[in-house]
């Protein structure tokens, strides 16, 4: 691929600086440029690149931050750059393939137009596979599942009975979908397990990263809001409803039938208790728990979970105990 | 499925209030119910819904708390939900199929009576399947590998050579038995691996949640008790015993050699030290780091993880800081 | 097996201590010894067990420690240990078998000498397996992606397109490499997905554990380090470069685009924020989250990481509180 700067200009609708006609053949990454690309400077710890990058032009938001360089100006780089990226890396649309000859559907699969079943997948009674869907090889869908349209499924996915997923959803390798909530009731000493009796409902347009565990319900659905975006190695247990447009990072994980509200956004490695409630647009740092329900519309860090200021408050009160303390001894002295 | 609120009773044992005649065809949660279903009321936090549910009947451990609405009274009403969920959604018991014709086992596999080989399952040499379990699709079983009576194996989970897995045991997709212990000495700044020659033995009733890691042991073997119960995306490392009864919920890893009592609990997330001795009856809060050994019979929160009045003590000091400072403050100005 | 004790103490380059015609039949244990099996003393929390000890033998790197037993004196036990296990259990070296007839490569897959494709793998166009290499059952490689020589990927592992995997690589059973980076920009409250157009690339003698997640980069490469050792349930994100002879701890992620030096070691569940560089022959303790870059040679510990002194003398300030308290009280009391 290579276009010239007043082509991916006129692509991001951008303002060019400098040479319109420079010759761009890839795209690199600020700190770690190639000549003939075209980078984005949009994270400010990268500042200093912008003057050492070896990149031929630079998207930026503001034309004084090129210095001379040549660049393209755009409201919003970052989402510039992943326009840039479409044009230079272009999907691979492969043709749909259909069912490949090793697959094993049973008999009463109904599956749509445009899908590509890929090698040894297998796929359960009373299953649905709407138009566009592609499922990965090895893949294995149980019973009564409904996979909507449009939807890519990587290799090696698990999903249990009974699961709905809706259209255009993306998810990666390894990640289980309605696997048994934890759902114990301990009597005279035995751990007698509960039915999980429920299902995994996910909405339109989610994208969920690899080896994630969703639990069923054990009762009703779990639910994953549209347009919600998992990260990997993240654990979501039975009847837990996430809200839409919500943001969960790497090693996240939710307890039993909790209730998230719309385009909230939880940091790597936190934890949320079972049966709270946490309202819209709440953000929670990474590596915090929540313990209690969260109004929302709020930054929320540490474990206990509070709001961030209050949190950062407590963490710089334990810094002021030596110098209470030389105080106290000096008082004491005096006396 | 449709019963009567009397034939419900007379399974649960409990006590009818309200009409017997009751037709329920369903089953619902408090917070989120049907007309037409019986829910259950057991988490105090759900209390609210008590005269809001639109369930038609609910089960309850006090008459008091139905105030005039149709119900059954028992002595545990989580316990009585999850006999109910079992009257209205019987366990398909499909009819064992057999080895699927797609299933590779090697000619010195045994198999018990009424198995079930789901396709394309891989079994290799010296293994021995027991009476009445299930391998799901697509799982590979390595060499001399036991799987007992009665375990159901969820499809795509991998079992390496040598495990031992018992009665009735429950292993859900994703999961990973015996992988090699994360073992290597430094030597010459080169980190030189330490075979790992033991194995994994897994006892009667245990049930592993989906995307666990078990490594085997590097002499002797990892052990997991009878009865133990483990969430989701758990890791335990090589030649950990586990007790039997124990809850390791989602989220929780514990490091080598480290050997946990019966039944022991641990929160989401929880991470334990290597070496350590943990006594029976332990409950550790979800998130605390378990750095010492811990005599048991106790519960334990934070990091590293104290005995948790102690830890509650320590997080009220903090709140302190600042009344003391201004008391502090008070004596120098008046001084 | 059987040696003598002279012959593994031959093998070891050690000093024999008493009999050397002792009969060894295998390994085991300190804590949990076997009469004619040989041991190994290194961990000092293990000390009580050396005079309690039931195994015929002791490695150890000091004779004193014998007090009369017998046993062979190296100078690192645990090593020593390592090459006694290889003694007893020697690598089952299979002969390569070719590809299996149920493996389904791609008409252009390139495949070296002496390679095992075990059954139902599936290689796809444009792949290249090198000399000596093993891929476990169930194992799908995607498109254009390069796996060196002396590699050995154990079952239902997942490698996206693209990634290059060095040589004397080991994969454990339900990794994911080269899965999409968690990539978004928000734009009118859509979160739009960053193309992630890079790659993963593994150097030589990196080992890998079961159900780790390695995204690929969204431009260029994420990157692991020759000889670096990684454990189970580990997260890499996006263009995040490992360096070489790091240790990655169970649990531990790294969120997008940080960079580490060489010989670091991360203990279990440890989180590394995005963006940072961290210098070589870092240590940073269990369950801590690194949220600044660091200098490196040093110990960290905590949330935000510090240097571990540091760290451990704000914990202990905390102790501090009820004493001040209780001098600040006397002192207002006095007055």
């Amino acid at each position: 691929m290579k276009f010239t700067l007043a082509e991916i200009a006129r692509h991001l609708k951008g303002k060019i600086i400098g040479n319109p006609n420079l010759s761009i053949l890839g795209v690199s990454e600020i700190q770690n440029s190639h000549p003939n690309t075209i980078t984005f400077f949009s994270n400010p710890i990268y500042k200093k690149y912008l003057s050492t990058t070896k990149a031929t032009a630079i998207i930026v938001s503001n034309e004084n931050l090129l210095d001379g360089k040549n660049g393209i100006v755009v409201s919003n780089p970052q989402l510039a750059m992943g326009e840039t990226l479409k044009l230079f890396y272009p999907e691979k649309r492969k043709p749909h393939s259909g069912v490949h000859s090793t697959a094993i559907l049973s008999d009463d699969v109904k599956i749509g137009k445009k899908i590509t079943i890929e090698p040894r997948v297998i796929i359960n009674e009373g299953s649905f596979i709407g138009d566009g869907s592609k499922i990965g090889s090895n893949s294995v869908v149980g019973e009564n599942v409904v996979i909507g349209e449009n939807c890519k499924i990587f290799p090696n996915v698990s999903i249990y009975d009974d699961s709905v997923i809706g259209n255009d959803v993306v998810i990666h390798s390894g990640t289980i979908i309605g696997c048994d909530g934890f759902g114990y009731v301990k009597y005279e000493n035995v751990h007698k397990k509960i039915p999980q009796k429920g299902n995994v409902i996910i909405g339109d347009c989610v994208e969920i990263g690899s080896n994630c565990t969703i639990d069923r319900a054990t009762i009703g659905s779990t639910v994953i809001g549209e347009m919600t975006k998992v990260d990997n190695l993240v654990h979501i247990a039975h009847n837990v409803k996430i809200g839409k447009g919500c943001i969960l990072t790497a090693g996240f994980g939710i307890a039993g039938s909790t209730e998230v509200g719309d385009y909230c956004t939880f940091g790597g490695q936190v934890g949320v208790g079972p049966h709270l409630t946490i309202g819209n647009n709440t953000m929670v740092a990474a590596k915090s728990g929540v313990t209690k329900s969260l109004k929302g519309g709020k930054i929320y860090a540490g474990y206990p979970a509070r709001e961030i200021e209050e949190h950062n408050k407590r963490l710089a009160l334990i810094n002021q105990i030596s110098t209470l303390r030389k105080k106290v001894d000096q008082i004491i002295k005096k006396d």
